[in-house]
């Protein structure tokens, strides 16, 4: 059983409300690039790889509802400014702006090469994936419309029987990991225990983690790459425990401008979704948060990347320009 | 301004439910050892030396109450096991057993020598201390009934001058980070911003922490010790990025008994206080959830103990025995 995150029916994309789940599986409309942005922005659906086919299938909606589309377009761009497949699929989209069947060709062929990348990824990651494993945020299907990154190649290691049991980061503020990776994984029936993002290293240091795989958002050329907020930390903390550690991506989450990831710009959210949990205060009223939504991890914390083209190696400035077919 | 978690009133023990703050300020009544026990183990009450202050009561409870002494004394060292001031607070009320007058002069010695201690603890602490430090978990006078242990330190240090702003740890599952320490910090008027225990490695790479310090529910005679689950991550993280590291606490959470950490036992709670949030489920109906409650550091990882006897340095095995006056 795979979950959807979304489905284009009688000229509506129609985002499966995140944010509710997993108590209420709720459907959000949207009739226009503008509700498909918002969509974005308020994180009814989340996770690169289904921001970028919702972004494509937003510029379907802005020809449908005749809004303007360098408009459509920016207004998705400024959606979720750290997401490189926003970019990456809006750039694809251009060319069939005046094109309805065109554009929905487009955005649907976005959506087909999302799910073949991801079931390459799952096959190449679930190699590398043994014992108990430890993931942070959501990376399933739900964060995709595919197979899945990180989240596939576990649930692919747990078909394969290579992976017994995992680790469920809750990922706060938002709660990925409790509220998604934990439903994606019941679903599916996988071994799994859900621990708060500060019992990592505690488990950690018990020999009770082998590997650690999670999500990408964004990665430099050099391996260098942005992921919700945590995945540093835990990076330092495999390191510490000599743990090898994986980040998964589809190489279309690389941003050959990009030469480290210094220059990645980091999303800063609201601290009131920290200081509240479902509109409950749980600080006192008018207590400053922070709230960067995602960090960047050196690449030299990285054991191998997991991509479609197969799990890459350092030097990564190498590994991945020859992946990415940048090297004659 | 200083927050007080108990009082003694008309042969009646009152707690601060600290589970209602900083939302409300509510006040539960302890008339028998039982009493006090549940408050200890419900967290009415929390922090390792305001559990000693309330155990020593909760055998004053006792004796008012008519409850067998052998009965209290034992449900009371069973209602935290971590604490060794717990024990520590138990034994010396144990000659007091059968005399009204002596057991309330032993619980209120009890008390004052709590308070000069930690008044000892920050004024030694706040030396080490500058520009912008982290704390993980609670340890102010909420936390002890004093002045407090690692909060203490911090807010003397900002009274000097020293200390410019705290980052707070939510410290989950409980958030005592968010509930209490932001509370403390709010009515003293040291500035401070929340973070989720997952970005302190981020502000740690950024260089925005100058220093750790929090507090510790059990330390052996080499230095290890046990404090809120997350201590350990940050430990690691700091040691990482560089960053002085202190645990801090009276020389009476040290358990002479313990030559390392590793016998220090890990107290296990409900996984439900990790799937709800004041009632509210974070995760799919039915997934497990871990939760130990607390974790071990190694001495390898720390900078210096403060105690109210000085800030400890390494060997710690040597520096320690010497302020407990266990070298001749």
């Amino acid at each position: 059983m795979r979950v959807v995150p979304f489905k284009f029916e009688a000229n509506t994309f129609w985002l499966l409300d995140q944010r509710q789940l997993p108590l209420e599986e709720a459907w959000v409309a949207c009739h226009t690039a503008v509700d498909a942005a918002d969509g974005i922005h308020d994180m009814v659906v989340r996770g690169a790889p289904a921001i970028g086919v919702t972004a494509a299938y937003g510029m379907v909606l802005a020809h449908l509802s005749g809004e303007n589309p360098t408009e459509a377009d920016q207004v998705l761009r400024k959606s979720r400014p750290t997401a490189v497949n926003l970019f990456y699929a809006l750039d694809r989209m251009k060319p069939h702006w005046g094109d309805l069947e065109g554009s929905l060709r487009e955005a649907r062929a976005i959506w087909d090469e999302v799910e073949q990348t991801e079931l390459a990824i799952s096959q190449n990651g679930a190699r590398v994936l043994k014992g108990q494993v430890l993931t942070h945020c959501n990376t399933g299907p739900l964060a995709t419309g595919g197979y899945g990154t990180a989240l596939g190649a576990i649930i692919e290691a747990h078909r394969q029987g290579r992976v017994s049991h995992v680790w469920v980061d809750e990922t706060r503020p938002y709660l990925q990991g409790a509220r998604l990776t934990a439903y994606e994984l019941q679903k599916v029936g996988v071994p799994a225990t859900l621990i708060t993002d500060n019992m990592a290293a505690y488990f950690m240091s018990k020999g009770q983690v082998d590997a650690v795989i999670l999500g990408t958002d964004r990665m430099a050329l050099n391996g260098d790459f942005a992921n919700k907020i945590g995945t540093y930390g835990v990076a330092v903390l495999a390191h510490y425990h000599e743990i090898p550690f994986y980040p998964a991506l589809p190489l279309s989450s690389v941003d050959p401008r990009l030469e480290t990831g210094e220059a990645i710009p980091i999303e800063e959210r609201s601290g009131l979704e920290v200081t509240t949990v479902h509109g409950i205060p749980m600080a006192p009223e008018g207590f400053p948060a922070a709230h960067p939504a995602f960090d960047v991890t050196s690449h030299a914390l990285v054991t191998g990347i997991v991509t479609e083209k197969g799990v890459l190696y350092p030097p990564f400035d190498e590994s991945l320009r020859l992946a990415m077919g940048l090297l004659d």
